[in-house]
């Protein structure tokens, strides 16, 4: 089993961007922090991130492709990508949508979100934790 | 340290009603899982379940006044009762809001919680797994 | 076969609240015309009323365990009550809404029901008369 | 005393239309379902359908006149039509508003009517079971 | 010259409908006051009233070929028809509006007309005496 | 009998704004024009412009204490002063709300008037000619 | 295989009204142009227009019975007619929506139709050359 | 003379629920300050808090039957009530809605009350002493 | 301490202008009763009344230069006017905006208002003992 | 004459994704079925893919700089960018918009397009059939 | 050449009010800097503050008759004075709309300004500095 | 001091794209003028063009990590891009939001821009001028 962390626009400015809503954690760290996460539970993680919703969509497609569940971190695409959507449309193995700060309390833009009506499930506000969680959850639903 | 699952209104009918929705497991399971995923954590778990808001408002109550976390699912009120959301904004210790299915994929009316903006975090759509993991979260963030 | 009346908050006012709009009928003479017109028809019915939601979702709970239709008069939680559309979504045998007044002629916000849309039919505007009619229909349909 | 029923566009079509939303009775079976329930009660019933709103408009227009009350099934017309409303608005002995489906748990548009406000009272959802009820309401408020 | 006068849905009523709304002006005196109104300014008048709106269309389609000017009062239609709209939009001698009630102050679904954006001017409110104004306002500007 | 015409902000302007909206007339030629519309009719007419909001209350105010009615055209401030509303409330002889270019083909925010509902009669789109029809239907009905 | 093309209000007018949109070609033209693509694709087309909606419901009707394809250009009743949409739900053999000039570009009204969502498709501003488009679509899926 | 104040839910937490928007005052600080302001002025104050809507009602359905005037402050359930209007409508000795907080400068879902439009006046913002000077109007209207 | 009573356009019409509404007392009735109310309390109260916007931004102006309170009644104002907002958001020493009539009863556009949300408090509906309960307010709190 | 075939995000996956809503065809297949196309009409039709927004914008520039038609079908973007529109407003020769499924049978936020009111055309809901039925009206189009 | 720099209700505060918003420039030292500006440039600079609206129409329409630019910061009348704007309209040589705060990352009424689209251009959120560059655009234009 | 020009999709295209809105300037000119105005003020002004969302992501990331402003033209993503705005709000030199043409004056999806409520400051409409001003903005503020 293998799991696909999919991270969007922006993401590769954790650690550095609004450290007070998003935490110190890097990007690297967080990458480091989902494949330990993947190894105490058994599972490949891997972890990529990407700035162009072109390179997203290619992702997504390959994961389709080989029956594999994503966890997807679109940024600021959530609100506003419909491909995107269509994409994760054709996931098979489950999708988990996060986010790691509490977008329901900040700008109005940010309450709906394209992906959560086709995704499994969402985990939204508790941080970088979300990501061993949602590693967790499709971990052990197989 | 006490974490403190509240259940609202209709909750006690799990197992029961649309089960294609909200699964096989009955309230009583529930409380099962939730304290055996304390006891592997270390931390003493609570579960009730009320149908009558006015209970529920003073469970929370109680929380507030002992310091104590709440993982609150609160079935339909969560998109109708302004009086939880101020009785939960006094909540210090961490408070999870939980949904058992996927609400974003539901009705319009359900789209929308009063109780997030001031969560700390949310679920969704994770099924009844949504509890251990917001135990996992209260407990690791102690 | 039983036929549950459930009539919500405010209810026990009948004869009392507003007669120019409600009629002189009390909740007594109600509970007698009901039980009369089931009488006729050979089918036992009972009627309850309460100020609580909590209390309405018992009953509704109980009915759905028992197979009995419900005719429900939920007064003003028509408008606010997800709770209750989702207590009387597990109904099986059948759910006649029933409105005294006309309330499409009345306020915009008494315009719209969260009950309708799950219901089985809907009795607006006739007066008391409503209840024996709902009684019939579920009476005929067996 | 006599009723008129008055059915709008496309009712012409019962039976033939959706089965599955508006059940097996064609129109002429419910002319006959409608007459005989009106000989039980010693009233007698008219019953009349139209596609051409001007014919329904001259319908209402008589009734208005003769001082006889009416039911009305205006079918689509229903969320459209201004000119069907201020036609029944001139009418002084009763209105009853029919519709054989939910049209509540329906497309968005069927949820607004331009009669309801104007009605004596509106009958949703009960099938062609509706008719004979709205027209012993009427035979017996007199 | 020759202004044609055309009343649609319900204003064959005039007199009976409503005469606190509408006055008591029957639509045979209208003709009458109409036909006077344009002998005096030396032109010809003609007066149509129609329930069904593909006769409406009709004479303004006959209008439009003609080059003669119209007073539409569309009654209801005036808030919902676009093919009555797309019919006048062809009038190039003028289009004069007319309302006998001041529709700003009735029910909000008044305040919208289709055909004002295509109209030459409207005239609302001022009961029966708005077609002798218009046929004068018409007569003038030749 | 005397009437009032109230002109708002900007009808100083006419003849030089926008011509080919609002014609060649100037403020003195229509003064002219409604005083010799008067003299025909037998009736007083007074014409005032101002652009100060405040003054228009003030002359508005004095046609109520005297009984006077009132033929208002306000310019923009038609679509946005409640105040001037409030003072025409007050209005016991008559107001008509008049409109030299047609408000409707305009801009959105020229669509709703503040006026209107508590006008007698309003008058839209037939250029400067609306004040002598004007001043005709209050002449007329005494 | 029979096609049916129905016009609805208005466009009998074609060639007339607003040649800069809807063109030169008249109604006559358009019959011949769709009988000679027919002819061409060894179909049988069959065209009418009519300006009351009753009659537009009436070819829709027999349609349905015949098991026919429908080619409809509802003109202005697309935005308006729930009744029309609600006829057209019982075609089995087909619905192409056709609009010669591109709705989208005109005004925001024009933007929806009642019949899209039950339509197999719509085919938009390409003028007359839509019809045959539409009917070598028909032919071709037999 | 008795006046009767209603508290609802979380005004039990006065005092130690966010003191910078409550101020420091105890629900039993409140009782005594509404005693001893009703003795002043010779008038009878009792003062109830309840977290269940269902209380409430029962506290506003006594003071209906006795006569007696309302000082209600119903916490969140202003916002989303509609069983608590229709109790209040039932009031004929004065309704006066209170509010320790200026809740227009709060949330948007904090500006809209189902009570006000029933209510004789409203105060906000005044912190807690708006009830004593509500006390004072109702005891000085007698 | 000097209390500033500022009242806006039309309420010199006090006791002229629906009296029903607004009740019987003059705006000279009106200042002699603050001025009395202030008198009992030890404080100076000023009254004034302006037709002209500007005139009432002046006297907000100087009562933010010396520092002291304002009671604001900006009729008609209250709902339109974002310069008024402006300038009363200068003031430091508190202000309570005052409202005769109940306008959450009245028209929708009065619902609304640009200066609750930087006032102190509001007094709705109360009638003139508003002003005097706003000064006893202000002189309390010092 | 040289026709551009754009098909944006996610339709590489023709043939894979939703079947059942776009058909078995791959985007191979539909390569083909658009150049033989164009082959029986003689123009030449180049087909390209791109799942990057900015790819598609250089496609359009270099049809744009050409004079050349386009067949664009957007996939979801078309609900979503403007910059598409913005550079689609440079073609000269021709703009058809195309969807292969009934986007106005599905989401409600596919019912709107970006592209619509600046395109010649569109073409929706009849399948890949779409894009020979668009090459042969461009092509005769000239 | 000539440019008028028009300062509406409240900037006469500048320096005074919200200095954290509006900076510490008062209106005195912006009329120095806004006359120095023109002086380098060789234009003349005339500027006038106003808090009457009625005094700002006058200045606009004299700049409108002489045919010079006008720098116009309304204040709040931006957002909702349609007179300001048909003012505006007229002026021939040049509109820039000009606001100190950057209104947009304000309260949401500030977001729509009733001016813009008929101004030349508009600069937001500079502070004082962006009438000087005003200043520069007008006089490099000429 | 560095300041950053980035000009979004499509502006590559100034010069050929509708030069009677956006100008006859070249995107080359663009960058003369820009870099031109630049040396005239003592600093270095960089301009770069990109059609690729993601690429400019990546140079508004390197402006943030230089503490370099920026001066911003997105296009048409201005009013669909939250990743560019969550880019941007890492800026904390200043970012300037250009628009040559005056985009309140255009469709009403281009009135909202998703950058202004983060930019220091906004300019719209005065053309290719707006990029020297900026310019001298930022060189004057430091």
């Amino acid at each position: 089993m293998r799991i696909n962390v999919v991270n969007g626009p922006n993401l590769g400015r954790l650690g550095k961007r609004q450290p007070e809503v998003y935490g110190a954690t890097t990007h690297d760290d967080l990458i480091e922090l989902c494949v330990a996460a993947g190894k105490d539970l058994g599972v490949e993680v891997i972890v990529r991130q990407g700035d162009h919703e072109g390179d997203l969509l290619g992702w997504i497609h390959d994961a389709a492709d080989a029956g594999e569940p994503v966890i997807l971190n679109a940024g600021g695409l959530t609100h506003t990508s419909v491909v995107l959507r269509d994409a994760c449309a054709e996931l098979t193995a489950g999708l988990v949508e996060v986010h790691i700060s509490n977008v329901h309390a900040r700008e109005e833009f940010r309450h709906h979100s394209y992906l959560s009506p086709i995704a499994t499930g969402v985990i939204v506000g508790l941080g970088v934790a979300a990501y061993p969680l949602a590693i967790r959850f499709l971990a052990e639903r197989g």
